[in-house]
């Protein structure tokens, strides 16, 4: 989706601050993504973006800025994901409403640089920043499995655990997905969900 | 286990030439598995050995070297789960034992290196291979999975999304699994496989 949007770039002067701004972090996200955190460059963002380095440094002076922004914004999404997972009635449909929007989220550009740069290839802070949030996402994922097991929508088990196993399948989607390639990120997630949570079954 | 066991380089003298070179891949597995392969050095592999750099080369002459035969051995171990798994009845008791095995051997030096490293970060050559064995692991895997629901073990499915969220799932076991504190990865293995693999039943 965002690919085929017209870049406010492209559009020159009539794109403003934020929307550039935007459009710097998504490509941004998507050379660490591709590349790596480590080996990507202020040039390949602005190669990317079809604009030259000084231009790049009107939106960011760093990679770690970029990186830290990317997160900011990854974690947005998710913690979204979260709050609207919550308002579903049981345990298991909060799980699956989760799941669903999450797996959307790791295949576009914020979530996909999020799931897969490796942390340790970041900055000492930004390795600590990564480390929390993804703390906070694993816990709101396993309250979300602890009510199931209370309300008798999910059998009880060891929620850290299958938390862990259930990130793990959902975090290798964005290895192998490719858009508009078959199925849709939600439709991979019902897929998933058809049979990861049948074992959880009460 | 490895980490305890005397070190050939340790004992001088003693340790055959063979010894030592599987001392060196395995210390150049922690270290690409630790730092990520481009970040790491020579030095590093070298220093992980407590031996001199020109003391490394009488076993390897570059990251490259290491990493092909950090794959192979890694290969070679999960080559013979594959083959102990096909040995057992059932496609749903192969695809347990394999897992069973999988997990301890991605939770050792050569696994981990395989799992954890990004493929992206080896040269071209190292990319296909390390691409065609990861395909070679999964169609074993998917065989094994449309073995269960051909005999009634297991309920049919799709054979490529089991596979991906299985190994999803397991792959995440050496980025939170410490040796010696708690569960062993066996232990953590047949936990897993039995929430997961209750959604399999037929």
């Amino acid at each position: 989706m965002t690919a085929a949007a017209p870049s406010p770039f492209a559009r020159g002067k009539r794109g403003n601050f934020n929307n550039r701004r935007d459009e710097v972090l998504r490509a941004a996200a998507r050379v660490f993504a591709e590349q790596g955190f480590r080996q990507a460059t202020l040039e390949d963002v602005a190669h990317e973006l079809n604009i030259t380095r000084p231009a790049l440094y009107h939106y960011a002076r760093s990679k770690d800025e970029l990186a830290a922004q990317c997160g900011d914004r990854a974690l947005e999404e998710i913690r979204e994901a979260i709050v609207d997972a919550r308002g579903h009635r049981t345990g298991r449909e909060q799980v699956m409403a989760f799941f669903r929007r999450y797996t959307e989220i790791i295949c576009e550009d914020f979530g996909r640089c999020f799931v897969l740069v490796n942390r340790r290839e970041y900055s000492p802070d930004q390795q600590d920043r990564t480390r929390l949030r993804q703390r906070e996402i694993d816990q709101a994922l396993r309250a979300m499995i602890v009510a199931g097991g209370a309300d008798g929508s999910l059998r009880a088990g060891d929620a850290a655990d299958i938390s862990r196993a259930l990130f793990g399948a959902f975090n290798g989607v964005p290895v192998w997905y490719r858009p508009g390639a078959g199925r849709t990120p939600g439709q991979i997630a019902e897929d998933f969900l058809a049979f990861l949570l049948r074992g959880f079954a009460p």
